[in-house]
């Protein structure tokens, strides 16, 4: 079944954050955060591939973030140069696919937002930078595309319109919250432009926690809804906890992105994410920055009946904590039920940490000087 | 150079925690916490060493965490019948081995408390326990070995008097704080019979964060050089921050296992522990359970003039987030310097979490009917 | 100059709140809030109204809050047995009198939410309750009228037409945040049936933090111009911080009413609030439950030159904490400026208590059975 | 019956804070901390004083705090030459004397460390300082002695050697932890030093918290029993939690002295120090800067029975929130228990606030240059 035809006959599992597990791991760099790694260091792009599938994933994306060739050669990036956008993006569509076929998985190519469109150099010159991937995207033969991580509404027409060329179904997501797009357009007007520009699937990913991502959800369902546009919904949020973040999401929060610890969802929370997404009607459930494989798993179990089935990796999982029966411990076997857990509000161990911070508001976005990238 | 030659020439990097890295990844379960994936996942296995050894460590400790044959079989784990003691420590040696080989790293094996010392069950019973795995350890020739995990310095006695029969170098690592043992022996006691016992690196792991496991270190290494005792000192601490846990550890804490996210120490954090343990003398700095790659990279980014090298990972991590000027934001290219990061104390992002939690103070120990195991 | 043209000519500063004040100092009970102090220690009542006159406030408000028969004597109440309606709010009138005397002060009489409302027994009744305490407040020739502390603006309007007849100047505040009323019906509709009602001043007082409170106001200052109606504005807010508060205020919170220590608002707080109000056009300023003297003084030196005076009480207190330049230790005396205090976010000394609560939310209000009170 | 016999029978309850709440109620300025409201405001004292015997005190503390005659002069205070160390004292005296007649209260004078101590000018000349004010306790006939709020133990027992010659008993309190005095003697031998100087009751007030200073008394009590001493323990200690302060108290704290709002104890926790106290055999307890007379009727109602009655301001509160029964809110009455109190652990309302902060550490004191006072 294609993607369009799994998320009819009910859920879908995304994957969960590459370029934040990847950093942890030692392969990205935070900054740039390029995906030149699937070129360095295939075996452990490929490895976190694998961990996703057996946490549940029915799809595994390229790891092609930020890999358009802009962004390879900005502000010092010698990626481009030392590698190459074609090599980098098809080493992703390999790695993909050779993980997918391991399970019964699906390929999604996908692009992103371009420093040619923060610098303000205009549609062609940015759709020239999806035009280098896609061209590797469709020679790999990708069963969809995702068009994610958009801070403009106008950016992902642009890129929704290239991809609509490759004749796969497409996925938009943008990463903003219910305020909408850094142009001060709505969510609900960003959801509807997303569709009548020919989007299948819409939602949001990244910048934004779980629960501030399913309002934003909200708003995009209710005006497409109102517009009488029926959509595929999707949602792949931080697996960071921002309640505090504001327009321009967790960026601007002053732990991004080397003190983000403390925010970091316990499973439990992502159960929580899960249940209501379903609730909602999202049918396409992953995460973004921050989404380790045991997040997805949580997803998956809790999802396990509208999925179908139970992940592979629950063989060393079962659900709400049951395996603590097995703890040398007596006090520890107690909490070996969901009580427990689902009611626990954990302690920070951090006495000098405040719950909120202040975010930056810079207030600046495509367009102004102060973004003009350096290729 | 052997372990005890490094040590005398400078400093000695460990490794991270495996159990908890790997229920993260898909590949343990929590509870039972026992290490089969060396047999079930090897290229999980393989790829977290590789991890560690690329984010500076000197030495591959062999995955054999609770790898005794009473604790594969404890309270209905099938891990012992599925595989065997022997395979499971044979296959970790195996895959450590090949790891350390592909730097200059060293192969420590390693041995931890029992089901049968908790159940009180004797001396001979618990040193057949430790040789069994010895054998495995001796015929796979590693380079040194670690008893760690103790929670009473008898049973770490009978461990070390084991291991000093394989005729290698031999670490001592219980997980206590400045109190001391679960019997009630304060830990410069403890450090002293260690030492008498003919360890030649003593220290703590696990149990606590780095900060208070520096404060045991400090009451070690008192009461040693009050008796005139020079062992290696060792510390291989949390990657959580604890300072609400008590005589028994984290495990005591209501979050653990499955809501510690919180507590996770940034990389900043670590630095400063690398540098304090440095301070105080303590030769062999790594961490345990949560403690992820790019946590020993910071000690190695910390100590790199002490070590002598920048780690393998560092090339997509330059010191105090100074990659940070490749971010296409101005704001966050602005948090490119040491100043800002070693000076932020991270939001926890949770309004409703306390700082602090109150641990559960059961009281009971090895001796107690509580805690009588069921093989 | 009476309040409407002391209102003309600048800004009236209200005082502070007087139940949870007396309630601290011993003389009113939490439960019923009754204030039969002003019969029983008439010495403690006019000590508060003289700190409040002496921090800056223009008008003396009488004792009489929950003053009405029928709370006098609701639920186990004796005081309407034991002194009576008239006898308290008599004696409320004179303490007032006494003090606004000494220096330049207005008598505001009062009138709040009643439990024969709640009980749902209909306007006539509703009425009656205020008709008793009026003809005291007419006896007495107090300045004027304050109706507040209402939860419904149904309640509010009958108020204010029994104040009307008093042919005095008519002060209205809810206790609501934007969303409005307990039967649903928003701050703005609320605001502008108050001021057709025929109040003079419009406004909120009680149940929500300062910052909540300003918001509310822009909220009804909006409908009020939207609808070409020009109220004075008034704003008394609690002197607690109530972030996590929802549509019923502080009393919903679990904290309420004997934990909410930590969430009293410090003097620079306050001092935040009196501008922001000022700013949005708010001309009669003071606080509610929670707010002490010297939050009131903190509103007077805040606002001195648009007062065109500086309180008497400031002769103990110079703005900004210059006096600890007196103080014995330098590193206190290095406290003595605005922009240490503007700056620091207060550590609450409790690290084991969260940011915010999870407020109850009954979701009943008057007409449900489970609300009939108990005369 | 005297102090000591009152003492000797049973449980004295003593008063709260009078500089901070007269300073919150207008009368006393931050900074030089000084007593002449007794001349100023005698109204406002006196309404402080009864609120404290209605609270349930014993004793009634003459508002001397800081009321030497050096002090009274120092860095600009003008309260020496406008009023005069004899008048302040004086009218202290009187004040305290007619509201302990009301009741059957005792007086006690007060005397605590001078500016002329910290500036290093020696015993004779600071005894000259205490000796203007014992003149003026003797000639008003006080009916014991208290030397509180000393830092340095050599100074308080010059100030016991003075007060010894008034021929009453002494109680004699240091505001330190049980790390010690400012010069690092431990509080233990600071216990026995002021026993031996020829205190009856001894032990500490102000600086830190009701539990920290539970711990002081409780080193005290180790070194009196191991010197065979035995004087009465006393407590008066803050009503802010400080748990993040270190040796010099609060007043290192960055939010001291006006941002201490999110500290300041609950009733219960009051309670819970009052039980702690009575049990470690403390048979003075009080309170000192923030204790408020709810705090001390806390006090006094959880040790109604050791104290043989219950205060005369629990007409207006019953223990453990029982008249919550006579609320008009149901889920409120649902509070009116000793189970709801108890358990609670208050959320602050400030999310953006740490629960402990970094207090300074000058780490000088009397002798050091910065120290020098200016008279």
């Amino acid at each position: 079944m294609n993607i369009l035809e799994r998320l009819e006959s009910g859920l879908v599992i995304g994957d969960g954050g590459f370029v934040f597990s990847l950093e942890k791991r030692g392969y990205v760099k935070a900054g740039p955060w390029t995906p030149e790694a699937t070129v360095e260091h295939p075996e452990a792009v490929t490895q976190l591939h694998r961990e996703f599938l057996r946490a549940g994933s029915d799809v595994m994306q390229t790891f092609t973030f930020y890999a358009s060739e802009d962004k390879l050669q900005n502000r010092g990036n010698d990626a481009a140069k030392t590698f190459g956008v074609k090599d980098i993006n098809e080493a992703a569509c390999k790695l993909a696919r050779t993980v997918a076929n391991e399970g019964n998985g699906l390929v999604a190519g996908g692009v992103c937002q371009t420093p040619t469109y923060l610098s303000g150099l205009g549609k062609a010159k940015v759709q020239e930078e999806f035009h280098k991937q896609t061209e590797v995207f469709k020679a790999n033969s990708v069963d969809f595309m995702i068009a994610e991580y958009f801070e403009h509404v106008e950016e992902i027409e642009w890129a929704i319109e290239v991809l609509k060329t490759m004749n796969v179904p497409v996925a938009a997501n943008m990463c903003i919250n219910s305020e909408g797009d850094l142009h001060g357009i709505d969510a609900g007007k960003c959801a509807v432009r997303m569709a009548n520009a020919g989007a299948d699937i819409i939602g949001v990913n990244c910048h934004f926690d779980p629960f501030t991502s399913i309002k934003t959800i909200e708003t995009m369902k209710t005006a497409l809804d109102n517009n009488g546009l029926r959509p595929f919904l999707m949602c792949q949020p931080l697996g960071y906890l921002t309640p505090d973040a504001e327009k321009q999401g967790f960026i601007d929060l002053p732990e991004f992105p080397f003190s983000l610890e403390p925010r970091v969802c316990t499973r439990w929370e992502m159960q929580k994410f899960a249940r209501q997404a379903w609730e909602l009607g999202v049918r396409y459930i992953g995460g973004c920055c921050g989404t380790e494989p045991y997040h997805i798993r949580a997803i998956a179990e809790e999802l396990s009946e509208e999925h179908g089935r139970m992940p592979l990796g629950s063989e060393k999982h079962s659900p709400w904590g049951k395996d603590l029966t097995m703890h040398t411990k007596p006090w520890v076997r107690k909490r070996a039920n969901r009580e427990y857990w689902e009611n626990l509000t954990p302690a920070t161990g951090r006495p000098e940490s405040p719950g909120c911070s202040c975010p930056e508001n810079w207030g600046v976005t495509a367009g102004s000087e102060e973004l003009l990238q350096d290729f």
